[in-house]
């Protein structure tokens, strides 16, 4: 796995134990939320990554954008629709997430390399 | 017609005119470049209005949001993947989307009412 | 009551209800989430009705302003105590966030006019 | 004077003077801070104007546009000036821009034929 | 005092003194006015620090939580309620903040590690 | 030239270069699009360029800052100049956006300190 991946989901790991080790109430059903809202339904879990992964870039969230890429690839969502879904993001969100995309296709091409292992 | 939707579309289409008559290169250009954006690709259109649609809430721009529930309308989503796309834009973007998530609510129901006549 | 406040009161309420009428469990979900947040613990309510409504502010929501703008007044905030949230939104969010002050400014005014009938 | 020029301005005095009224200091430095930032400097207060026009478009805030392009047509900004703050605006921001522009366009529209009387 | 306090108020420091020694008006007294801001009012200098935390949190800016962090842990804000914070900042303003409440949890860790010495 | 300043435009360059090369078709014309927006016009590059800054502040996108102020410094934008671009911004923007001017500063240091060389 490369260093960038690791580092990403080493450190988010970490902290979201910590966060829901407090037993705030509020911060545990909003993680709970957030995993019941990405579930198959009338969309397919597919698609609702998808649509998670523009928000976060127009949101310009890059760790939202890495992890939502990390699902994507789960879901064998392929490059080019992966590239599309960065067209929307930059089209509608202005020339302003161009750095939040280069991110994003770095870590992408990070993803689809580990495969090739 | 509803009022609503006839006034957001009358609007939108003369003053969409008035700015396109200015023969302003970029904004002429920036159209086309969102036409184009939203077109059958590696993704079908429908997704992509999707898409549109989400990225436009979480930015909390009504008007966008109009917009991309009339392409949705056109192209057959059904009113409970839509709820879906609204529940992915809440979570992602926070109680600060409830209010635009109101006015979508009804703007798609004069929408789908509009089917009835 | 004034007409601002029962035109925001009211499309608030019916909308609230369409929505929570479609069974969407997410929404469901969030809305509930929402009031809980809010509930005594650490801090007491009050003083999380500031929290909300700073936040409102400088995210430039104005109905999640005046929502605030109401549970702080019925938790017997004082002017002074809400001009200064004011400020520091003013401050934190900039010059932006005035037009915006303007209007919570005056949904207060008429707030606090009520309660002299 | 247009309808809708009259009313900007009539509502944004009346409330800016309710605001200040209230003797809250930070608020009052702010907004005097405000007017300090627009003077000439090194850079001229005209060019300035224009930088506070295309901040208030890529943050999506109406009336600080509308504030903004009052300046600017006191200032002597011509209509291609305009549209080429407009066009940065736009491709910076995105397509979410797009809804703000049809009415900062309506509003510029107004300023200038005002002077046709 | 751990690394990460140590980079922060470092960088923060030095960058603020180059800023101010341009002594451009304008960012100079916007500074004093940060610092009027937060004094003790109408709201203690506490509470309108948490103010200030929240707001930081739902714009999403990491060096602004971690200096509201900094002032809520000299005033004696206990972690219940810093956690009662991000939970208002996580439902107002949706998963987005997530990442940025993982930043804010490791940094009031080092904070509240640094008094065990 | 500094490290600061090569690794901005080593990793832009490499990654623009990857985006560019996907073909796809919103992508390249969004990048074709943005380069025309700045040219000279009714409004002068030097100009726009400008503007380009004051959006990239308010919007709080630290690459495209730097991006602006590449292009500010290569068309003798003065440090004063610069300075007021900064007060703009940090006064519509409010404090959120000292973090942001903190860095761009540096950035801007970095640049002129290169031509001493």
């Amino acid at each position: 796995m490369s260093k960038l991946i690791d580092d990403f989901r080493t450190y988010r790991e970490a902290m979201n134990e910590k966060l829901l080790a407090t037993e705030n109430k509020t911060i545990k059903r909003l993680y709970s939320l957030d995993a019941l809202t990405y579930q198959d339904g009338a969309l397919p879990a597919r698609t609702k990554e998808m649509l998670g992964l523009v928000a976060s870039m127009v949101l310009r969230c890059d760790d939202c954008i890495k992890y939502h890429l990390e699902q994507c690839f789960k879901m064998d969502v392929t490059t080019c629709e992966i590239l599309e879904i960065f067209a929307v993001a930059n089209v509608v969100g202005g020339t302003i997430v161009i750095p939040h995309t280069r991110r994003a296709m770095e870590y992408w091409m990070e993803l689809a390399e580990g495969t090739a292992d």
